[in-house]
């Protein structure tokens, strides 16, 4: 039987990253489409290229998991490019539905699973690496990642006018 | 005994606690005081009233984890007030060498605790409000905490010549 504390802290960094994506979310729902087009600060990234570039983060749990394939891989260059050689930017209404979708997929993929899959390594770790250092752990990228999603938060709220920091 | 699944997931937590505060200390090193005294974008927040903020932040966790009293209640301000509000900026070699000697101080409190500590209520949920609520614990605090970190990183990220989102 799991212990009933491995799964409240399990539970905890779970609810932690859903709580995290909740934000963005509502940031997907803040402004008029063109406010995102803008950048967060001068000369710095749009938007639109910080929302699509927290999609792509999101999609490749999936694989760093082991959860399977990413659902769109053609955001990939929302992390390997800047925001210049990225291209096109994409439209607010596309991004946030994949945002949505890649969320709940994932929310039914953890749902299914143990603490002992958490706390198993992740995909991009060496049995050998892991042996020597078991943080680098399912949990861990989920707690780096959700930790991601609010760095880039405290960008994207420079959206709106300055009232506040 | 202390389950060995328990103790890993609440040690990365403070891991991932203590990495959160080493990227604001390396912060603190990167820049000539005056680049500290300007906006990190227009019309906002300094990077030394963000980085006193996150001062006031941590020592606050002394309180709020029942640890005792703040070391510095008189950076409070940084929290309640806005930037216009606050008054004269501190020094930031001051406000480092309180950032050191609160984290160094708060590493010595969470080396003596026991997981059953790190699970039960932070001093700011009453008994009842915990029952219903189990994830208001001490851990939460401080995972809450690294992340709000990462939150305000994401914008000192700005005080530099813009090569990068």
């Amino acid at each position: 039987m799991e212990n009933q504390q491995v799964k409240q802290v399990v539970g905890q960094v779970i609810s932690f990253w859903r709580d995290n994506n909740k934000n963005i979310t509502d940031f997907f729902n803040k402004h008029a489409d063109e406010v995102y087009a803008g950048a967060v600060a001068p000369g710095r990234n749009s938007g639109i290229y910080l929302l699509a570039h927290l999609v792509a983060v999101s999609d490749g749990l999936f694989t760093i998991l082991g959860l399977g394939d990413k659902l769109y891989p053609e955001l990939e260059k929302f992390i390997r490019e800047s925001e210049t050689n990225a291209g096109d930017q994409p439209e607010v209404a596309d991004l946030k539905a994949k945002w949505n979708e890649i969320n709940a997929k994932l929310e039914a993929e953890f749902a299914k699973q143990t603490t002992d899959w958490w706390l198993d390594r992740h995909m991009s770790v060496s049995e050998a690496d892991f042996a020597l250092e078991p943080n680098r752990n399912k949990l861990n990228v989920l707690l780096s990642r959700a930790s991601h999603e609010n760095y880039h938060r405290g960008q994207l709220v420079f959206l709106t006018r300055p009232t506040q920091g």
